[in-house]
């Protein structure tokens, strides 16, 4: 009755091979700038579905079957989507009770290798923490955040969330155990920078690409913390993300 | 004139693949705990020359062939070698002016990774930080600190020495710049933990290994700042290490 369940980070999908946690365990996918804050963005503007692709021609065939697509590289929206993937770009009615096919560098990627282990996916940014959070505590089930990063490099403001759901899920009472050490300087993170969220990420290198391409607009909306009560779950069924709490 | 050697940190050899720094480096092989305290304790100690390497097999050879070798798995020492990898184990006048072959679970992997593309390699502990940082600077090239972690997994040890160098690297009037994430976290966590390096340690799940096979003995000494003034340097011709500071 005292076993726990565990809570592990990996700081990058290179280091996903390599997680002690292999057994009942969900993955909560996160790549804070910007695919996941995205993906939230959407489903708290009533998207229904999302259908997550790696590849860019991938995307532009489901454009020419008539869905909506969100696809850039490299930060610059690519000419045949109606979308790039700014969580700004989905507050919109046009996306209400629509399934928005959704193709980025980072997060894709990693929604694609947690699920081809047979694990389940969910989908975190600080817009949905509490929401997931409370998600995650219904289900029995060991808990792997794993880091998009930038490019398969560590990056800040992943880990910076790692800590923030960490801690979370490890308060009092807490049925969960932390297993390893990128959840311990995670937590470090978090509490160093939670009083003041824009300050801390700042020196994230990241902070900066988008600053370069203009794209900063979007960090006060990223670092907003439970704005959004959607978890997106991805069904391995359909190969789509639903909102879990609208599901059940 | 102005532009600046980088400064780089990989968390783990998983990572190596995906560094940004690709031309005119020196790799800092780091395995606190312990391949590369313990390198650093031999030279201290009077070796001539180690031979890394990674298979045992390559190890029991080596040994029927009269050399002395260290070498073990999962802590413990193997029953051909003469000694397994504490530092403690080469605090002896028996290895003086000897070469000795070392054949461990992390770091000998970490240094065939780094030399296999052509980089330069030297080895990094607590222990010869400010030699290391010296001898460095008197190179013409970018530095990329290799963190072995604990079966390619993230540790805690070993980005707190990533810690210490890059910031010892970037100080005032520095020739350096750093480049990454990874850089930015362990000069957070160093800065966290320099005023007493065995508290700040007491959280890594290495230290708890350690102290369950009852070898936590070496922590002391692996946390000592500045007591070796040896810089091993892998020599790519022979495929030995030697003291960088001795051959010049």
């Amino acid at each position: 009755m005292n076993e726990k369940y565990t809570v592990e980070t990996c700081f990058s999908p290179a280091l996903f091979p390599y997680r002690m946690t292999t057994e009942n365990y969900v993955v909560v996918i996160v790549d804070i700038l910007r695919a996941t804050t995205s993906v939230n963005a959407a489903f708290d503007n009533g998207v229904e579905a999302i259908i997550p692709v790696a590849e860019v021609e991938k995307a532009r065939k489901y454009k020419h079957e008539g869905f909506l697509v969100a696809s850039e590289r490299e930060g610059k929206t690519l000419d045949f989507a109606d979308f790039g993937n700014s969580a700004f770009n989905f507050m919109t009615p046009e996306v209400r009770g629509k399934t928005l096919v959704y193709s980025t560098t980072n997060g894709t990627q990693a929604i694609e290798m947690a699920v081809s282990n047979g694990a389940d996916a969910v989908i975190g940014s600080f817009n949905n923490l509490e929401a997931l959070a409370r998600w995650i505590e219904k289900q029995e089930q060991n808990v792997l955040i794993l880091c998009s990063g930038f490019k398969n490099k560590f990056c800040i403001e992943d880990a910076f969330f790692a800590g923030a759901l960490a801690e979370r899920l490890l308060d009092n009472h807490s049925r969960y155990a932390s297993v390893c050490d990128s959840v311990t300087v995670s937590l470090d993170m978090w509490r160093q920078g939670k009083g003041n969220m824009l300050q801390y990420i700042e020196k994230a290198a990241h902070r900066e690409r988008l600053k370069q391409r203009q794209q900063d607009d979007v960090l006060q909306y990223s670092f907003t913390l439970n704005n959004v009560s959607a978890v997106p779950f991805y069904d391995k069924a359909t190969g789509r993300l639903y909102d879990a709490n609208m599901n059940k």
